[in-house]
């Protein structure tokens, strides 16, 4: 883990979430890891703080979530756009070395069995709270944030740093296809007294 | 309604908000109309077209919903920063007149009850899938889309323009208090035989 990574208070974890970045999803069951893509992720609540995201039936990331009950969502930045993209569109099914082609690495985080994708922006680990007629029907799952962490070169001190930052460490969203669109610039609505 | 809001074909309703915008929830029941904002919205299913929306057991809005089992989901813009933080913050409970305070316009579309925030640049008609233990455990709500409309302006040919557009057009996407970030610049990932 380098320096840059910092542990971000829980009660300020969905701000990670908030603006709707695509995530990567990862997740380790009985020696098996894998990492997938999801633009469909989304804050839940804030305390304790959830999030819900979409797995469809097809992928593996799935099966490892609902056998170890554990997973990461992380937010790639521009830099990782190949490599988000390339988790999103190959099969650990069809190709076993999947993560090395795609230039994944990951990582460890005390406490946390399920693997940690390097370089990203921020990362939070969940629990799966099980809701089995979700999964079924809306291949929706929900998670407990148990743990949230930020490279503190974009995330610090409860805010994103976008606009000062490094580009490469903007976030991606996706459109469809390889199409996504980074994160722009800051705009506030906020009266001098809600300035948080 | 005006000349630049176009239909959007459903099978492609979901790239309206695959980005992750903050959106304006808005329903109408037994005569009452109401305008929320909302960070936590997200799609759900490709075809038919679900999503999924977090409406806080306060609100007056998810009253409506609930009355009706209709809502409209729409994508304010950097022009809209104010109402969308207004109407967030504004309760229908404390003040009758809070639409007119925020300076929110309704419109209407065929076939659709529930009322339509005028100068958005997408509107999304959902019939609400009612899933009582998701309302009540999570006040997480799934709808159907059964509609669909862009301003061509900004939304044409099933694909986003914002680089295009005037900036003004562009998506916000909330993080806390009044502050936001509007969507950015496209980057791909395709290679030639994958561009849409």
């Amino acid at each position: 883990m380098n320096e840059h990574i910092q542990p971000v208070p829980l009660e300020k974890a969905y701000r990670l979430l908030n603006h709707g970045p695509t995530v990567l999803v990862s997740a380790r069951h009985e020696g098996v890891e894998n990492v997938m893509a999801a633009a469909w992720a989304c804050a839940l609540d804030f305390a304790p703080p959830k999030l819900t995201v979409v797995l469809d039936k097809s992928t593996r990331t799935r099966l490892l979530v609902e056998g170890s009950g554990e997973f990461v969502i992380q937010l790639p930045t521009v830099r990782q756009l190949r490599l988000t993209h390339e988790v999103g569109n190959r099969s650990l099914h069809a190709e076993p070395d999947k993560l090395e082609r795609a230039g994944v690495s990951l990582i460890r985080m005390d406490g946390v069995d399920a693997p940690f994708v390097e370089g990203c922006s921020a990362w939070l680990a969940c629990r799966l709270i099980p809701e089995p007629h979700n999964q079924q029907a809306y291949d929706l799952f929900i998670g407990e944030v148990t743990g949230a962490w930020a490279d503190a070169r974009v995330f610090r001190d409860g805010h994103w740093h976008f606009e000062s930052a490094d580009p490469a460490w903007r976030s991606i969203h996706h459109i469809a296809g390889g199409h996504f669109y980074t994160i722009g610039e800051p705009v506030s609505a906020a009266g001098p007294r809600e300035e948080a």
